[in-house]
């Protein structure tokens, strides 16, 4: 029987801040002369890099573990990840006292099975396959009575994401655009959701490696594009839209920019360099767009970009 | 003729903290439960590495040019510097209207040169030797009637620099400890004089490298010491002390502490990757005797660490 799922709104995202305040940084907004100079146009960086678990991933991961019941809460949660949403649930199921099992595939970087254990995850190991994946979590979700957090198609997690940009519209006035990276929707669908309801003139752009442009090509077709091969140095950025992330997107943004993987260590090394701050790859997306110029002729926009994570290997830098 | 000198007092600090204000960052402070962890006590980074020009130098270097006389400052500046305080002493003229002659060993890095030229200073290539750049400044004195600002022999440089500390000690009640790290010993001057007449309880411990510890030794020996060979991968700390700098720290700093280059770099990549932040290898001197656990024993101890700078070549990297 198909249910008529209530949509996620602006009160979901403030009650989420409310409910995860506590858990998380308020991370701060930093700028630059002369990247604004760059730019052509006032940039203002939210630093999720800073933030708790290194990405805003602990944002919705709190959100939606707070929101269990008790009842389903006491049995542990469930997530396959091999990336900051793993670290992020298992930190998140931390706090609250509670299991929480990762599925990971065999090959994820040791460096990301160590933070997940750190946070006292416990890591079931797969094929890295998304079927074994997704098989692997179910045979835990059936063994272990556990509630499943995706790492997007949920709508305490899109609530939870979406207080990064609700933050930044705090504490910066009359921006004229916001930039998120897109992967498989959550933080974009949240960051939509706040910003359109704060400010209904601001202009909501998506940002995405062009080797895994598929939000570009669905919102272009106006339909579910399948994956691209996704070879791209955003890691982070190579998840696909699911129904519910793509209905969010379709009504709400305006935009998906596309950044080459020249454009995308471009922009990184900008930021290191100028920021003085560590991004990973995907976290710089977001910021390519705004430092190619494709926004000054605006004069004088303001634009937020939210630096979505700061977990990189040191050792394997792309400069 | 001796003159009996004034000694750099806190009203200095705080008249240099109310003229400087409106040209720096008011830098945040940065803390970290992991790093916390592992150095066994509560750890917060003063960070400088955002402040404008990329380093705690543009303090000093803007109280000093705002200080001068209207008719000593139109004549403009000079230094002699290869590093962080040649760009600083640029920014600070141009912000007032007045040229700034730098005097650069012909050696200097391409990318400190145009740090220079970026904030309109004019360059003047010398041999690579203390001799030449010394004559070289003497003679740009004579030739345009400028003032010279020492990096670190000079009141309102000192004076400036310890702002840093100053806004550290107003944003973190409490404080044990303040680490700084010590070269010719301008920062840490400032910030023993700050932080001393904010809390005298507190200690105040300068870093240096074991390959450049000048301060060390002439600590130990209570007579200026010579410099060693000053081979260290923190080029910005291979200065030694003058007569000023040398009798502020008797008086006001309780311990030197140094480090090896391993313990630099692992310091610095424990801040890279648990802080986020780009921080060179001097301005990772002062966080490397916390994270050895060498204030651990004092349980819960707060420690202060001013984190002076980011310019790091990024393609240098080492790690």
């Amino acid at each position: 029987m198909l249910m008529a799922l209530r949509e996620v709104t602006f009160d979901d995202v403030c009650a989420a801040g409310g409910r995860i305040a506590e858990h998380i940084h308020r991370t701060p907004v930093l700028t630059s002369e002369l990247l604004d100079q760059i730019a052509g146009a006032h940039l203002f960086f939210k630093c999720e890099n800073f933030q708790k678990t290194g990405s805003f991933k602990i944002r919705g991961a709190t959100n939606a573990v707070l929101s269990l019941s008790e009842e389903d809460a006491r049995h542990g949660v469930v997530t396959h990840s091999s990336g900051n949403h793993a670290a992020a649930l298992a930190r998140a199921a931390q706090r609250r006292g509670i299991p929480a099992w990762i599925v990971m595939p065999s090959n994820a970087p040791a460096v990301k099975k160590a933070a997940v254990e750190a946070y006292g995850g416990q890591i079931s190991e797969c094929e890295p396959t998304l079927a074994a994946r997704e098989s692997t979590a179910q045979e835990l979700l059936r063994r272990t009575g556990a509630q499943m957090i995706h790492p997007y198609d949920n709508r305490n997690v899109i609530a939870g994401q979406g207080t990064a940009a609700m933050e930044l519209l705090e504490d910066v006035a009359d921006l004229d655009f916001i930039l998120a990276p897109v992967s498989g929707g959550g933080l974009l669908s949240g960051t939509a959701i706040a910003a359109k309801a704060m400010n209904p003139k601001i202009r909501v752009i998506g940002c995405e490696p062009k080797n895994a442009d598929d939000a570009f090509r669905s919102m272009a077709s106006g339909k579910l594009e399948p994956a691209a091969k996704a070879q791209t140095i955003a890691d982070g950025l190579r998840a696909t839209l699911c129904p519910l992330t793509f209905s969010i997107l379709r009504d709400r943004v305006d935009q998906i920019e596309t950044v080459t993987e020249d454009e995308i260590v471009s922009a990184m090394r900008a930021l290191w360099g100028r920021l003085k701050i560590v991004v990973e790859p995907s976290g710089a997306v977001a910021a390519g767009p705004a430092l190619l110029g494709r926004f000054g002729a605006a004069k004088c926009a303001r634009v937020g970009i939210i630096l979505s994570g700061g977990n990189v290997d040191l050792s394997q830098l792309p400069f």
